[in-house]
């Protein structure tokens, strides 16, 4: 999800998203985007596996945000504090896509093949989370933990931001971090014990 | 994941298995699979749509059981000690398939195709709890992201429970359960604010 530039790759991406969009994703094919943009085949393969993956061109600048924005964080003491300004980071990536982002947050919620790509690329995001704080010796399973809820929490704003056109993804990350301590806590706050407590405690 | 009984089904699993265990998941075709269970191929793709969802026949009956705990728990207002009950019941179902329940987790493990299968079931997994939890009255994004991090504990548990053959599983998600206040808290709960916590609080 790097910015759209008019170089080979960003032709393709804007051909395809535009395809994608008009005729659907299913009908259109490799060599529709690859004259749309100019392009034969044999470039189009050069950039990309498949149509598919137009989709999801920025996941290794999405993993580098991560790996460098924990190894940069001045305190990892509360990991998630530290992984945080990268999610919002990814959040503001989505926003610099404008009406392309937009579109592209649509096709995928309206595709649920799209959406099963969508949940493999994160495995290796919450992957390269949990590394990057584990060299900074964050132990497991914390480190894991916080991995999967980052990973978590751009997932559930991702599809909060594309039911509304109003907000930037930006703003609905920090909104939506914001409820993670109430999301995950195991036991009240007040004090309020009930049954669901000593369920969750049971044990150990 | 059901106990595996003497079945046509349970046949099929267990000889899956074994062949998988043996000579590899590539290497093993339905008809051997078939075949040493004393069935056909068309017994087979009554069972099961094709030979890696042999490992992956539990789903129904997990959503089932988190739809179930979260709609009978006695209080829902701090919804992960709604769901945690759930979570650990799916460990000790992993516990009861026994030597079969760790093959299976090792041959997911040394399986990157598998892991996305399983990434794959958990999207379903977390969108069934957060249903559950909405129909609770738990808003969104907090019964979202409570689903996210439930499915997250599992998927951590895991892949503890496989390095470690001397615990079950059920006890491993416990553990990781009171672990997931320290992976997630977005500020410090001493007062021992630094550059993190300023970045994670950023915003909004």
């Amino acid at each position: 999800m790097a910015r759209w530039q008019p170089d080979a790759k960003g032709r393709l991406q804007e051909a395809a998203m535009e395809l994608f969009v008009r005729q659907g994703l299913e009908e259109t094919t490799v060599a529709q985007i690859a004259e749309r943009a100019g392009l034969n085949k044999r470039t189009f393969f050069r950039h990309f596996p498949d149509k598919r993956d137009v989709l999801f061109s920025g996941q290794q600048a999405l993993e580098e945000l991560y790996t460098k924005t924990i190894a940069e964080a001045p305190d990892v003491s509360v990991p998630m504090a530290a992984v945080a300004p990268a999610v919002v980071a990814a959040g503001e990536i989505v926003d610099r896509l404008g009406e392309q982002g937009r579109q592209r947050q649509r096709l995928i919620a309206a595709n649920p093949a799209l959406q099963e790509r969508e949940a493999i690329k994160r495995v290796a995001v919450a992957a390269t989370i949990r590394e990057a704080l584990c060299r900074r010796g964050v132990p497991d399973p914390v480190a894991a933990l916080t991995a999967e809820a980052a990973v978590g929490v751009f997932k559930v704003a991702y599809a909060r931001w594309g039911g509304d056109e109003s907000r930037t993804m930006a703003d609905v990350v920090r909104e939506t971090i914001a409820h993670l301590d109430r999301a995950t806590a195991t036991h009240p706050t007040e004090p309020a014990a009930g049954p669901a407590r000593r369920a969750a405690r049971s044990g150990r």
